[in-house]
């Protein structure tokens, strides 16, 4: 089955699939099993080994960020040539302890690699409020970085959590001088996750580029993708992405040149299905949706997340019930004051509203809709006045697993 | 069992509790069943006959509001002297044909008690999106008029949808001059509730005072009343507080006297305990939480509302689990930017969090703290930088009855 499995992810036609574990050129990974899990894989190192390598980050904006966080951002995150992330334990709230064993691992991992500990991006899921055992963890950094190999297939493992299988992909993206790699793994189960799963993604290519250039991809495909996804609504205080490029294909990308353009649509493709892999795998969650909203450029992202992060909206979807009621409640609660409420909204494509009421069905009609909305992936689409402004949100249902889930689980 | 069960609730020493189902002098009221829901009384009307009589009136501050509160805004909110309330169908997104039975039902109910139809406030509660029957409706008004009497029994019973049972208080108050009577009949399950149950809350007293003062004494109650309780975060089209002052004790209550202040209290007392009622009564709650933040006057609130909105916290509550690393969480996720996170928190009092960091806890401490949070009624209060600012909030914790109702209702 092909990566790019939803139907919202267009596969780029300059982009072949590779095996899901591969790296580009100058990329090596492992994973360990560290002991801070009760059993399995629970340390992943990641090492690049060309020494002008760049890179580019991005970090959750919540204000209460783990220590792994911190001692990221504190780094040269342009330069970059390592990751260590381990699972098991999110290192948040353990105040000075927690900072230095994240300062300690990268210390650890540099002098192993003969890198920079300010070259080393840590990252950390799991609990939160408990230490984070810094033996374990070392002895699972030593442990993987005498393991490092040609694929991410342990690497991919051990960063995961409450995850239901990895996420990860590996593409050959066709340029003008030939072609490059471009390869990421990730995890989560939305942007804070049932169980703090927490998102991370950490992206790889070989194509030489500068790292504004980097920066500028990863931004933007970033704001596509981890940016517009909702398990719960809910921030995480440990979501991070890295992404690093060894320039080892020797296929140099230029700024505004058709190559950027290309492997900008490479990585754009692949962080939105990967993206939308993160919401199809929240806990219980039997469908996903898509809410796609048209109008005045200030009023479509409040109202795309509102209809994202509704329970009434969430447990609608999780039911197969086309609840057009339940998706005027929650745009109008974040209508801008004194704007006339005028919303159209289809499903599917069938429209059900017209200027805020209802749009009446035949029995075709109906049964129609009934069955579309029982599909793996359920499309929304809202109308709002005025122009020039389009936002979507992925997200995931609300289901009786979830609650039980976060109810259960006891940190 | 006194009507005053929440600890969070003091029933102020000047207010006596007489049979709940009573009211005022100068009010009757009945309900009937007009065939709008398969079964059971679904209209209600309410009548003060004293020509006199002042109101006030608060509404949903959703975009997307129903016809019936479109038509009552458009009526004399300070002379209404009927309420006309039904179950089963909110009358939202039915256009015009909505806003006609809206008005329909003023002018019935207004030609049957004598009145003007701008004095006849109604409110709907159920479906979204559905033809509400105008005849049935009218039927059901004519029957309620034909049988209006001295107790609000059948009245509190019509305009419950999902709720568990009626809420309903009535409080003689004692003041300089004499007693007076107050009452309330209120339902819902939210701010928008499950199934769409919408909050109504209907006050009547026969204390003599201006429609300015009643208006006053309505905005400060409600705000710290019904504006403070959250079930799932959802904003309901169609929330709805009709306030009348029959005037028919005699007892004058004048602007800024001892007087006003005590009715006021007694007020307070019984809006804050039906609001807190309406969050116990959430579907599927099993225990419910307040959330109180102190300090800078413009972080308070959205701290607050953002922990009582959080499904991590609300599942967290519901699993009796003192996870204070999802209360940190949520409330990082609305921090103002550029502010350092400090916050301390405690549960049921026993301090978790100083500045943002984990107290270590002895194994007594924890085993009082896994107790506690087993209670019918949780407490947290979070201490955040700053003065002057203080926020409650109180939530329901989120269950697996509430997504099962919410995925298996269909509209």
């Amino acid at each position: 089955m092909s990566f790019f499995r939803s139907r919202w992810v267009a596969p780029p036609a300059h982009a072949t699939e590779l095996e899901a574990t591969g790296l580009p050129a100058g990329f090596t990974a492992a994973g360990a099993a560290g002991g801070i899990k009760p059993e399995g894989l629970d340390v992943g190192v990641l090492f690049c080994d060309a020494p002008a390598a760049v890179s580019a980050a991005r970090f959750t904006t919540n204000a209460r960020v783990g220590a792994p966080v911190i001692a990221s951002r504190e780094a040269d995150v342009d330069r970059l040539r390592a990751v260590v992330a381990n699972s098991g334990c999110s290192n948040v709230g353990d105040g000075d302890r927690g900072l230095q064993t994240a300062r300690a691992t990268q210390e650890t991992a540099a002098e192993l690699l003969g890198i920079e500990p300010t070259q080393v991006g840590v990252a950390s899921t799991g609990v939160i409020g408990n230490e984070l055992p810094r033996e374990p963890l070392l002895g699972g950094v030593r442990e993987a970085v005498a393991g490092l190999g040609a694929d991410a297939e342990d690497f991919s493992t051990a960063i995961l959590t409450s995850d239901s299988g990895p996420k990860r992909a590996c593409l050959e993206v066709e340029l003008s001088g030939g072609r490059v790699r471009l390869a990421a793994q990730a995890k989560g189960a939305g942007m804070i996750s049932p169980r703090y799963a927490t998102m991370f993604c950490f992206i790889q290519t070989d194509a030489l580029l500068s790292a504004d250039t980097l920066d500028l991809l990863t931004g933007v495909t970033v704001k596509r993708s981890f940016d517009r996804i909702s398990v719960d609504g809910q921030l995480s205080t440990s979501d991070t992405v890295f992404a690093i490029a060894s320039g080892e294909a020797g296929i140099r990308v230029d700024p505004e040149t058709e190559d950027e353009g290309r492997l900008g649509e490479a990585m754009d493709a692949m962080l939105r299905q990967l993206a939308i892999e993160i919401v199809a795998d929240g806990e219980g969650a039997a469908r996903i949706g898509r809410v796609v909203v048209e109008g005045d450029a200030d009023v479509v992202e409040p109202v795309a997340r509102a209809v994202a992060d509704s329970p009434l909206v969430k447990t609608a979807l999780h039911g197969a019930d086309p609840n057009f009621g339940r998706i005027l409640q929650a745009a109008g609660a974040v209508w801008p004051p004194g704007v006339p409420f005028l919303a159209d909204l289809s499903i599917e494509g069938l429209q059900l509203v017209s200027a805020g009421d209802a749009v009446p069905l035949d029995a075709g009609e109906l049964e129609q809709l009934q069955q579309s909305v029982k599909g793996a992936e359920v499309e929304y689409a809202l109308t709002v006045p005025g122009e020039g402004g389009q936002a979507e949100v992925y997200f995931s249902d609300l289901s009786k697993e979830y609650v039980a889930f976060n109810a259960e689980y006891t940190s």
